[in-house]
């Protein structure tokens, strides 16, 4: 069902993007997502102490059942700029209700680019006006939007899903944003889902929650938990169709968690630099956070992430990276699985083949590691990426 | 009183060290610190829930009072390696014991190199033979010791110092090894005190715990905590000599700290392919733990690491890794210099001139971050250096 050539585009959307000189490399830096009419919405966000001004403004907004867009500028994250930065997400949002003939209150806004500067209102302004005369129900506008929100992306994030349930067929759009900055408990992200699936605000939040819980709160980068990242849905029909209740309630839950899942995939996927793309099963655990917290602890370690990206069966990174992360097994109850060989069964070494395993490293993008432990039951699946020099590269030098 | 040229040696130890083959460069890999009586001796201890076979051991026989030498093997780490591993432990100091004349349960051990293989015991078996035969108390034996517990460290570490008290002039060396793998909570790092000082395992124990909280347990390299994390120290005297009391153990817990603290800025200062050293004062919150998490989220943060790198004064990246190290702060209450330059005062960004900023952070290896909170008295120092693309190189490719 999943499908990113042909995007299906829920019925009460219109999308635009323009270049409004935000980006200092001129390229497509400012989009618009509009409804015909109110949506329900929600948004979960950073837990980052320091939180961008948009942040902010959508955390004071949600959940609502009256929103009508959402506006969203690459280039500059509107973070730790103090007063004068929540007055720029105040009066981009009287300027986007002003086109749209809505309340300020009515637009959500999101940011991603460099932090600590304040936002060119002068030309963010222009762009309102343009952007906001280009909206259409096309895919190809919501395709357009998509590349408008990414920053150090290599590429366009989108996915688009459909189900046919008892009460009729209603489609899921969702877009992203992410390659780096990216850590657990959310990233440098940004992703926006859209429905023509009549659900409230009451019910969006906890599906949204329970979905980015175990989608872009199980993927990492480098650890670096964002200042900006946000997640947004928005529900075009829920002011005007009977909500969804029962079987298609949970359908359309299954529906945004595929959703969620596939965006942070392919943010894990598309980490700056990568070459290896990585998934952590933890298994054998006492509790879901246990497991989290191994997973998280072998995604974040750059000896585990260096040695992938060197092809290198150096197991006792992971086994030692597992062990430091704060949950108190004994060695003897963890086994690992490097690309489904065994070499650490029960605290034990086994006598497998190195280089055969270094070559299936050197020959396949996609890495699997699981790392069995024999206290419970319960589970996890993680998402990362390896470290290279072009990470390195691309970071030394990214504001001047 | 610090010297790395001229060291002073402690009365009653000898040293050695020699080519024992386990490491397959074919360089200096078995030191020998060997005491001419029992020490008195403390340790502290890495903690991975994956530890090493012969950190258990060391556990197992400290705190102690009839010490009589540490072997130290560079090239393999014997972490990993079940009950093969603590065979070969024991099976080294029952060896090492015969060769001094001694209990193996006097010999401590500490390895450092390569997780998940077994030591070769012929080999090592060879090597004690040899390096029991070559002990003296010449400066430059503890040199080449210092030489042979390296890894991928481009130097030796190596200190020396000494005080006049009322009773008497004492003298402490240290030793130690560690270039990566170095996270807060130790480090793959070893470091040996060995001290003429007359003091008493109870009092040696609580002073070395102390100094390695504000020392090592105050670096990181990449966040990553070994398997193989071992700090000890001897006293040659303890057992003959009027033990220190009064002003003169505080004197020599001070000496302690200043040898602790020295050790750890060179292994910081060494990070693998490191060219920053990166100096870090939380200032101004509630308690050390609060300082400690600040400092260590920001040392460990790769985007920090790369912008430091490429002497890009990127100070957002700096204030959102505080933001996400768990402390309760408000952006208010955050000011940040660089290299005494404000940037960030209460919350809000100032107009600093940025090109100059960039010169200091291009001409200069050391740099200083200073994050000043309003949450109360406590401060913490911690030490890391940059991430490079040499360090991705270093890592890429070590087992294979």
């Amino acid at each position: 069902m999943e499908s990113s050539q042909d995007l299906i585009i829920p019925r009460g959307f219109r999308a635009a993007a323009v270049k409004s000189g935000i980006k200092p490399s001129g390229g497509l830096d400012l989009a618009l997502l509009a409804a015909d009419g109110p949506c329900a919405a929600a948004g979960t966000f950073t837990t980052n102490r320091v939180c961008a001004a948009p942040v902010r403004w959508c955390r004071d907004h949600l959940p609502a059942d009256d929103i009508r867009a959402v506006v969203i500028n690459a280039g500059n994250a509107n973070a730790a700029t103090g007063a004068q930065g929540a007055a720029n997400v105040a009066r981009t949002a009287q300027v986007a209700g002003y086109f749209l003939a809505c309340r300020p209150g009515q637009i959500l806004v999101a940011s991603t680019g460099v932090i600590g500067h304040q936002l060119p209102m002068d030309r963010l302004e222009e762009g309102l006006s343009q952007v906001s005369n280009q909206l259409s129900a096309d895919e190809s506008s919501f395709q357009t939007a998509a590349q408008a929100i990414l920053t150090t992306d290599t590429r366009a994030k989108v996915v688009s899903l459909q189900h046919q349930g008892e009460s009729g067929t209603f489609t899921l759009f969702g877009m992203a944003k992410g390659a780096a900055m990216i850590g657990p408990r959310m990233a440098t992200m940004l992703a926006f889902l859209l429905t023509d699936a009549p659900v409230w605000p009451n019910d969006l939040q906890p599906i949204l929650s329970e979905a980015v819980e175990n989608s872009f709160n199980c993927i990492s980068v480098e650890g670096h938990t964002s200042t900006n990242d946000t997640v947004l849905i928005l529900s075009s029909t829920a002011a005007t169709e009977p909500v969804l209740r029962g079987d298609d309630l949970t359908a359309f839950a299954a529906l945004v968690r595929s959703a969620c899942e596939a965006l942070a995939r392919m943010m894990a996927a598309d980490g700056e630099g990568s070459t290896h793309f990585i998934t952590i099963d933890v298994e054998g655990c006492e509790t879901r956070e246990e497991a989290r917290s191994i997973a998280r602890a072998v995604a974040d370690s750059p000896l585990v992430k260096t040695a992938i990206h060197g092809a290198d069966p150096n197991w006792g990174r992971i086994v030692s990276a597992a062990g430091y992360a704060g949950v108190p097994f004994a060695e003897e109850e963890l086994s690992l699985w490097i690309n489904g060989v065994a070499v650490y069964q029960a605290g034990v070494p086994t006598d497998f083949h190195a280089p055969a395993l270094a070559a299936t490293l050197r020959a396949n993008r996609d890495v699997d590691l699981r790392l069995l432990l024999s206290r419970g039951d319960a589970r996890i699946r993680f998402w990362t990426c390896d470290l290279t020099a072009e990470y390195v590269r691309l970071n030394a030098d990214y504001t001047t």
